[in-house]
């Protein structure tokens, strides 16, 4: 594989979703070949298992179903998708993956960051990504962004409480600790110097050959 | 938990379901409380899941995505139906469990039966089956009772089919090695003598305070 597989990471309001296209943006204006995309990213069975874990009505849906059922659509994903990508040489940027997984159901839904670990481990196999940015902002503060742009439509995620996303938080905090392939970014500034600082730490990683 | 729970595995054509049923009905009629179920069992999010794993036109479907789906279905099973009914004291015969996704997924379809189990683990935690049932016949004996039923002759596609089948049959021989809660019944006899084989397993592990 000749590709770049970059994740992007944090809580909500982070603001992660629209530096991912800026950067994205950036990188193609320069002529790399850029893949822009998020799980399910309009993989149809994947699609499918998203649906099954966002309906409103399924509140019977238990942690470590839900938890497989992220694995499952997370797996689909890779293999229809990032991996042809990648294989293509293509500089892949993900909103969220792996440790979404671990920060949100491991750490914060308590099902333990270890357990969801190996479930998430059977599913990429050895497809680790590259490099991820964690985009840092207080949980209170990423919310109060989202509370200020209410035109977006919440989904049964957003719904939960502050303590449930200081969690969260708490989780990313600990990936940090444990994996190099993990940079932080500063996620307060205004947005353009977020873009920039995203920008500035992918791009000592670009293959020099691509250009 | 005060209930037992029993769960029914072999290839095709072994007959287990049709035994399930009637080993049912004796004990039911004999007194005991009985939940006769097999996944997804009509809770709706697991009816979900199944939807995607055997939709016909999901032909990209990932063997790894598939075994996660499984994972997640049985959990969702389980918790919503099968240990609230063990909580309540009643004995589950259950059409299929984790044996299945071992020699189905594990080893006929090559994922390796040790990491479907750390998926399947983290689906059940410690909620294995109290035994479990494994009706013994060979796979060309097995196809032969259901091509029987069809009355058509055999073509390449059937013979194909049977080396899958006879994996699957290899690998429950490996999983009776490897678990003492599975006892083997004789599944070539006429039904009546499997069920009464079945009937006579199961029969002492049953908590006599049922009665």
């Amino acid at each position: 594989m000749t590709g770049l597989f970059v994740t992007f990471e944090g809580g909500e309001g982070a603001g992660k979703s629209s530096v991912l296209r800026e950067v994205g943006q950036q990188l193609k204006e320069e002529g790399y070949p850029v893949l822009e995309t998020r799980e399910p990213g309009g993989i149809e069975i994947a699609e499918k298992i998203r649906h099954v874990i966002l309906e409103p009505s399924h509140t019977a849906m238990d942690g470590r179903t839900e938890a497989l059922l992220y694995a499952a659509a997370r797996r689909q994903h890779l293999v229809e998708k990032v991996i042809p990508a990648l294989e293509e040489g293509m500089i892949v940027l993900c909103d969220r993956f792996i440790d979404s997984s671990l920060a949100y159901q491991g750490h914060a839904r308590g099902l333990g960051m270890d357990d969801v670990y190996k479930i998430n481990e059977f599913a990429i196999e050895n497809r680790m990504p590259d490099m991820t940015l964690f985009f840092d902002i207080k949980p209170e503060e990423g919310l109060a962004r989202i509370e200020a742009n209410k035109g977006r439509e919440q989904n049964r995620l957003d719904l939960e409480k502050l303590d449930f996303h200081e969690k969260v938080y708490e989780a990313y905090q600990q990936l940090v600790e444990r994996y190099d392939r993990i940079q932080v970014i500063d996620a307060t500034p205004s947005i353009d110097k977020v873009v920039e600082s995203a920008y500035r730490t992918i791009k000592p990683h670009l293959p020099t050959r691509m250009l």
